[in-house]
């Protein structure tokens, strides 16, 4: 049981608070937290669950705060959570004007939850999952997860949305050129923001033609235009947000992508508990210490060590 | 034994096909690999491995071929191994008079290797770290290693280097983002190319600003501009490598580095032999596919489901 028997049953009737609680509890490894997590799943895959990554700098934190003005508008409840480490929300310093997110932390209908911590005992990318399902089984309409796009948690987490918004800003060709190079792989939307950069238009182009390059499925990759800061281009891309939704409910891919995505997340946490386990076990003693001892020493080969560690015999 | 017998030591006798030989042996995850390995590692340690990283499009395989022209003239072996799967190294193909290459190819004193694969058997990164410990066993003088610097096997491969050197390119913003958000590591030596771009001077300013509120160390992370195409700056930039790595010689922290760095080589290790075998075993029978089902369906959550998969008991 949890510590808290009541956590659940506040935490399915909505409770900001007992949400809150919840997924400090995942964050802090607390074994109450994956109890939690077992009770209330069955409650979950109702969210519509939108990932966000691009760039640090790009504007991802702006946009979010847009994107959630406009599904309070339509009295939809919503949950944020960011892992990128550079952005206002995980930071907890707010822009000022330029981000209005003050408004939306008086709001009920708005939680906004940040993980930065790379050093989190179960690994950054196992809790934020968690925490994702936490907000799906509190009842939130919309969940937005918020991350960078570089490191394994990233992609970890992003596999967990429906939807994949890649931001890109005017300027920073780095994100185009990995899409270009196929290292990246082709999100569901893409925008420009900060839009009313002279090479705005440039880059659309350029992008243009890497979609051009990709293969085509039944979805026509749009490239959309905003001017977060102002708010120009939110309500057309939520309604875009929207439709791809709606296409994959109709043709059958949500299904299956949450199955692929389900399917990832358990590899993935079994990958990060046996890392885990295999770290905890190594910290215990000296004997790593004199294996790597040996490794440096160039009388025992990285290979036969990693064996070593794991109790295998030398192949 | 090798399947060759003769082959370790032609290996150690710095024979090419020999060398080209052994990777495939470990790119393939043949036991013979591992096997050649664990025989000729007393003898790495030798080369002076630089990682060279940085966004696709920013010109590192053509800095990479003027760096190996110095070194060549400087009567150096060389080897380069490419793990950037947008590199023309590791697609094979050339930019004609673009990357001068095709000289190096029939120069016994140079050796270039790509890796894309990532379905390889035993990971890429795996493999990589393998065929770079085969090039400082064959008694290469000069490693150097591409990555694109996005994901965990390009982390895990730029982790073997001595130095690190990041490419940026004028008007791929990205990665300095990335670099001041601290995301991404601060490399040793930072070199803007194509600076011939009207935005190089605004880049190498805000890469200024970036370093000057970075943690200084004894080294000073130059910045250095290079138009790789016609070779402008290369022998800089060769200096600068030099120095550095005499910095950390004489500091003693390249042996620390290297302990480090043999340290996480043998930690990613057990790591992908461990996810490996995991693999390996639900791919045996349908048990895990049933037990997506039951996670699909909420019946069963992915942290148990993960759990189940280790045959641990559910928390």
């Amino acid at each position: 049981m949890a510590a808290d028997p009541n956590l659940a049953q506040r935490l399915l009737a909505g409770d900001r608070r007992a949400l809150a609680r919840a997924i400090s509890l995942v964050e802090n490894d607390d074994p109450a937290g994956w109890e939690l997590v077992r009770e209330v799943y069955p409650h979950t895959g109702r969210s519509t669950v939108v990932g966000i990554t691009g760039a640090p700098g790009a504007g991802k934190s702006t946009l979010i705060a847009g994107l959630v003005k406009n599904r309070r508008a339509a009295d939809r409840s919503v949950a944020v959570l960011s892992i990128d480490p550079s952005s206002p929300f995980t930071q907890g310093a707010l822009l000022g004007d330029r981000i209005r997110l003050t408004e939306h932390f008086l709001d009920a209908g708005v939680f906004i939850r940040s993980m930065a911590n790379r050093g989190a005992l179960g690994g950054l990318s196992e809790a934020s999952l968690q925490a994702a399902l936490l907000m799906d089984a509190a009842g939130r309409d919309d969940v937005f997860l918020e991350t960078v796009g570089v490191g394994q948690a990233e992609v970890d987490i992003i596999d967990h949305a429906d939807t994949i918004l890649l931001v890109l800003m005017p300027g920073g060709g780095d994100s185009v050129q990995a899409l270009k190079a196929g290292i990246m792989e082709i999100p569901d939307i893409i925008v420009v923001n900060k839009a009313d950069h002279p090479l705005t238009q440039t880059m659309v182009r350029e992008i243009r033609g890497v979609l051009s390059l990709a293969p085509q499925g039944s979805w026509k990759v749009p490239i959309l235009q905003t001017e977060a800061v102002d708010g120009r281009g939110i309500d057309e891309l939520m309604d875009k947000l929207v439709e791809h939704r709606a296409h994959i409910e109709s043709e059958g891919t949500l299904s299956r992508r949450r199955r692929h995505n389900l399917r990832n997340e358990v590899l993935a946490l079994a990958t990060h508990r046996m890392r885990r386990d295999i770290e905890q076990r190594l910290a215990e003693g000296d004997g790593f210490e004199k294996l790597i001892d040996d490794v440096v020493a160039r009388r025992l080969d990285p290979a036969s060590a990693a064996a070593m560690v794991l109790g295998q015999d030398v192949p």
